[in-house]
């Protein structure tokens, strides 16, 4: 039997899940806030596991990280303050930072052995990024940060877990939540989320969006499929300024290149216009989805 | 305990897997060619398994149905002959025989079992297709069928299980088997195959890429995620004619209200655009991919 | 990969499993009562599973059924008028009716569609004993019968499904159903019943022994592992007469001999001596469980 | 959902397996011999298990550890001299001590690291024994020392993973090693091995039995259920001296008080007798099991 014996079962619903053959098991620990494990799967090497969800895998990553950050990136005129909300592992912050024009970057995570451990046992992911010089870090929750914050940014990336009920992020999908945010946005800023899977839950997605439409006025959703997420996965962008939504594939291409962006593995022109792409099923039920306030959040199904 | 006890366990490879919930099993047996179960699952309501590999779900089975059929179909001028190999569930024939240019579908399936029991316990797949006077069924291998066959086609749509080594589909993937079903189209023939998981066999999907390429001089690739196979899931065509893939989005759209076709689920101008781009990861390995012949055919990774 | 990809999971607890590879599924139906399904798997050949528990198995059935008859049964001086309360898979009956002083057995089973659904598939278990002159069965609620019950018996013996939180077995486990048997029971009557797993539902099992013994003065415990159930098995009698307990392994298998039970698999007076042999953990459970009564049953863990 | 998402898969055949939901992996590395995990399991506390399988729980070790080390030792009239080859956990070491006859222990296992990882993570097991003025740790191969041992042993115990096909202890299980150990026991020496699963490997273990009643002259067999194991297991004694199965359990019960062993959670007379109670198919299986040879060694299923 070439089968492995220890397995990471992520649960999609109590009746769907995927199994990962684990080789081994790099680090598991619990930091104040969730469970950490940095396992090394058969398939997807390395992955960072949060409260038993799959975060980060090496296989991966690039096409969640690229998915998240570019499009805002590229459709702001020039991205020169950044803020970004979770994304403790350090891939957001290593494509934020791939945009010459940031000068920037102010990231705000709760749980700071998220950070140590995945600097130390997953590299690849932040490649030396927490050491740029433009990188401010701040170990705290986003939700207060927001809340207190006088600086002002360009585009906000918020890379925080799913919202469970009772789970830490479960006030960052908030109406409330959203207008904090468009308060500390210059005038040409844009606010971009994931925004859990579009399938297992397209109603939570939806949630999303609309919440962020109630708040912006402008705001669309696009997807991509990431592998271990075992899902087309859903992005939220609102925006006071440019939107992303309507930019050309050469432009897009055009501005890669202007702004010296030319090693990425995934995203470029006519990605960006596939990402933008929704099936009509999803259309439909973004049209009659709630809005998400503290007191009547959103959650994931599971 | 709300899980369920019966479980439907699919690997894509031997370290990773999907566990699919079941309420029931509908029916269940073993053909001469192959196991047939029908089980109705928690997250997917009812699915044709064949040898332990998902082929149909009521939730998303439009979505590999739509995609397989009609970017062939629409690029043609005027579909009237059509030839099915496989597709014994009916979906195929059923979104084929809404192109209303149709004048006659020839479907060649090995396994008149499939075709039964779906017709029995799977009615929302056919939809009376089978009924329809333009159709023929013919019980037989499809390469047989092909290499004695005397009549033409328009387009040709290849539906049939993984090349699994040892298995039934083994030599509907090679060189041999499209050289003759180029000799079988008319002039402005196109033909189209399901290609497997771009993802977890990449190559193989390449390799049915560069095979159909190495025949038909003009050919490409496409894909649509399929929750179900767990996957964004590959489409392969050459053709004698015009090129699917240089349609546009309006061309698209204009055709489907043109040929009447008007009550799809998820295929539209937009998603046709959205099914042509390929990553940029994928495009490099069907450069470098061989060509699958019957002395050196190509196989999925189980 | 020769791994089934059919699965049957028995969660013993929420977090201890086992796993079933299954060849086919002969028959899956739902009765009044619960779902009924039976199964080839791949190591215990047909199963018999019931609201997703394991019942009976073709390759270890054998052990339970003779654990549970036989010790009640040869203690009795001269069992004639048989009980049994479940039990419609047949083997229990098959296995009282090797006795041959028993005049008559009745066979209550509140579920028929277990009993059709045996005989015709499961043909093993009952080898014909529905169709012996000395039975006869009656289809309805066990507890009811018992109460409205004018007959008088030797031996009862209670094969009924675990005691599950609001399952069809709850009061099957009572004082008050143990008070109804002690009634219909002949002076020197003997019940016994299928008792949990020993070491999953420890306190369960230590439960029912005090239950019974709080009814009849003298009862006691034993156990037999059925690999199928994954556990020692448990098993409770109580008795006005005779005690199972007290016979040496010279009288079980003398007994035997005398009474012409000659091709048993399993039981023998050794293994008599080693299903009474409790371990001392154990013994300390049951030494101060409670009593079960309607008002405040006894459940399984799940 | 409560289900754990981290869960440790244990086949005993490739169709047939346990699932141990996980809480935490404590310790997890790899060996010049093998794979270490040490995992807090949610039902069987803290799991040692090596190459993937289960060795030794904190719930059920107790009877592993006793029904391996004392039906020999008791039997013995005074062991003074005692060999354990293996048993790197120290389970085995401890119950070893537990006889005050005992003047020297020397304990021959391959895997520092095993023995290491034990004594840090799972102290509960050794509990200081390693730390006794009576032992003798030497770290190597259990057949080299057999056969280059000058020292005579009163009672040789021999815990070692289970003969896997090019596993570690796929030659400790083999009519040379047997001969081997002969040679180094005193006159009245008893040996006696773990022997794998009587049920999951039944054929295995009656080959254990019959390699040793090939070089013993007088052998025999004895199974106690494991939980963990997820099976009744075999141990296989082979004896110079007094034969432990002859043993009646006052008498154990009275050597047990008179050599002053008086905590055991499991072991004592009646246990005794149960354990050496082999079912009649087992016994059938063990009549015409082959010997294990070097050139044709015996190995597990899996």
């Amino acid at each position: 039997m070439s089968l492995g014996w220890k397995w990471f079962i992520e649960y999609q619903t109590p009746n769907s899940a995927h199994m990962h053959g684990i080789k081994s098991v790099i680090y598991s620990g619990k930091s104040k806030m969730q469970s950490i494990d940095i396992v090394e799967s058969c398939e997807y090497g390395k992955m960072l596991i949060l409260d038993g969800k799959v975060q980060s895998t090496m296989r991966d990553e690039y096409l969640y990280h690229e998915a998240l950050v570019h499009p805002a990136m590229i459709a702001h005129p020039r991205p020169e303050e950044v803020l970004i909300i979770g994304g403790g592992e350090g891939g957001t912050l290593r494509e934020v930072l791939r945009h010459t024009a940031v000068r920037e970057t102010v990231m705000v995570d709760i749980d700071i052995e998220v950070v140590e451990s995945s600097k130390r046992y997953l590299p690849e992911l932040s490649r030396g990024a927490f050491d740029d010089g433009r990188v401010e870090l701040v170990v705290g929750d986003g939700r207060r940060f927001v809340e207190g914050c006088r600086s002002r940014f360009d585009v906000v990336v918020v890379d925080v877990t799913d919202p469970l009920e009772g789970g830490p992020a479960q006030l960052l999908y908030t109406k409330e939540f959203y207008e904090g945010i468009k308060r500390i946005l210059n005038e040409d800023g844009i606010v971009v989320t994931q925004a859990t899977s579009v399938y297992y839950s397209a109603y939570c997605f939806a949630t999303i969006y609309r919440t962020v439409e109630s708040v912006f006025g402008r705001a669309g959703g696009y997807q991509a499929w990431i592998p271990a997420y075992d899902s087309m996965w859903g992005f939220v962008y609102g925006t006071k300024g440019p939107d992303p939504r309507v930019l050309s594939g050469d432009e897009v291409d055009e501005r890669l290149v202007k702004r010296g962006i030319g090693d990425l593995k995934f995203y470029e022109g006519a990605i960006h216009r596939a990402l933008f792409t929704l099936p009509r099923e999803l259309r439909t039920v973004m049209k009659n989805a709630p809005v998400a306030t503290d007191s009547s959040p959103t959650f994931m199904p599971i």
